[in-house]
């Protein structure tokens, strides 16, 4: 199966999977389920759950409850998305090339959709099947932690805020970063590899590889702000430089920016060694994070 | 010790254990820190904690992690109060007394620190000591599910924005009250009861004991918005009318309302006849809801 197939399936999978997890848009009170599948279901390229199951994938040929914490995943993905959105936050009228959750539905509603998925994503892990209770705790944990202040996706979106006002150092640059997407990302490998039963010297490498792919990731992700279109976005390009972010761009230059994160993704696939052909996704999957064009 | 000391001292209790699960203010980012801690220390009745402790005492002296399980109630409580305050929701100035969470701190942080309060709740359950796997897998489910959009919290507050337009049925009520106060309080004896090593039947009495003790808890908070100046509440009062909201008041008048809250605490201390004078504590606690006069 060719790398594009191979995603195809796995999103196609998380999304029966989100399906089935996530309360019917006929489930009262209906407008909160309407429009937390609304945000769920737009088009997301899914890389998180993806990164989880291909992670448990390298690891074992079984993973009990693997779909379960990719979903969940997904759902803290959207709910932060939805928040960041918000005309407090970055206020984005344009997502995955649909109106934002609160353009759709109202800034309430949006505010309480995202709270649900956070609720949500917590829920479903601690109703997950197949897996005993120190392996669900495992994984709420890892979940709770990279979502959080300290080191998380919340602490990473405060200094990012803050750092609109603040000189644009590589510290300053790489510590926001690393808790605002490389936080989840990391999680996300880490989660497949619990939920597939991985050692401590597992773990830790696909650890590694979580942390550097998160990096390119971000890096890629600052890129594609200045160089592409909103319309092959499918959200408001430009928009880093008009709120003074701090970027990979602003303190690198596009030219490094681009050889950082060829760099990162050397990296990434150098931990991966020791799991050979099992981790050949994980291989991939590091190519096309780096060459994607939205 | 009288019910008033008692309630001091578990007050004090809580907040020594709130202090030492929530980030210091000097742990970067700090201001996100700062915004959590404004709102969770500000003089709040911590009346669900008390009820997860005395729920935890009237079924054994031993509860391991109640106190854990205490806080993260108040983490998701105080959480719901900073996200309903904000200017798409109830747009409330006035909290505690003091200044709503994004009058201080503004709306971006009002809202990461809202997140934040309740990603820590499901971090803090799950980094619990004393319990093991299965019984915190429990826990988190109850929370999630009291917190959830399906017959939980934020299932009824998206009914009760909704119900402003809607015409005021006792049914409609009802429903919206059991989901929006109802369900965190109920789980808060239940999480109390589970810490505690309850068996089928003590759960289900005090789940009885729960339910009957919120819809008296919010019978009279829809009471005290009508009577009450806001000065004596901390908050702004006559609100409901304000907004149109679907109260007790409205649909019953206010004697009756005042009956109904005292019929709701007698239904209350009925369940707890099992357990003799180890209920105390939980017996007296309904009485102080309903006499509450802030």
């Amino acid at each position: 199966m060719t790398l594009l197939d191979y995603v195809a399936e796995q999103q196609q999978f998380i999304d029966r999977t989100l399906e089935r997890l996530i309360p019917g848009e006929q489930q009262p009170p209906e407008i909160i389920h309407r429009a937390m599948r609304y945000s769920l279901f737009a088009g997301g390229k899914r890389i998180r759950p993806i990164l989880c199951l291909a992670a448990a994938s390298a690891v074992s040929d079984t993973a009990p409850g693997a779909e379960v914490a990719a979903c969940a995943l997904e759902c803290v993905h959207t709910y932060s998305l939805i928040h960041d959105d918000l005309p407090a936050l970055d206020n984005d009228d344009l997502r995955r090339g649909r109106p934002t959750c609160h353009k759709q539905f109202g800034e309430a509603i949006a505010i309480l959709a995202g709270d649900a998925l956070l609720t949500v994503a917590f829920q479903m892990l601690s109703e997950m099947p197949g897996a005993d209770g120190d392996r669900k705790v495992r994984l709420i944990r890892e979940l709770s932690t990279a979502a959080g202040t300290v080191g998380g996706m919340i602490g990473g979106q405060v200094a990012d805020l803050e750092g609109e006002r603040q000189e644009p150092t590589a510290e300053l640059l790489e510590r926001i970063h690393r808790a605002k997407t490389g936080a989840l990302l990391r999680a996300s490998v880490r989660m497949g590899a619990i939920c597939a039963g991985a050692n401590e010297a597992q773990l830790d490498a696909l650890t590694c590889y979580g942390e550097h792919i998160g990096l390119a990731f971000q890096i890629v992700d600052d890129i594609l702000d200045v160089e592409q279109s909103s319309e092959a976005l499918g959200k408001t390009a430009g928009k880093d430089a008009q709120q003074h972010k701090i970027t990979f761009p602003v303190v690198y230059g596009l030219e490094e920016s681009h050889r950082m994160a060829k760099e990162e993704c050397e990296a990434a696939r150098r931990a991966l060694e020791p799991f050979g052909e099992r981790a050949r996704r994980l291989w991939e999957i590091a190519g096309l994070i780096v060459e994607r064009t939205k």
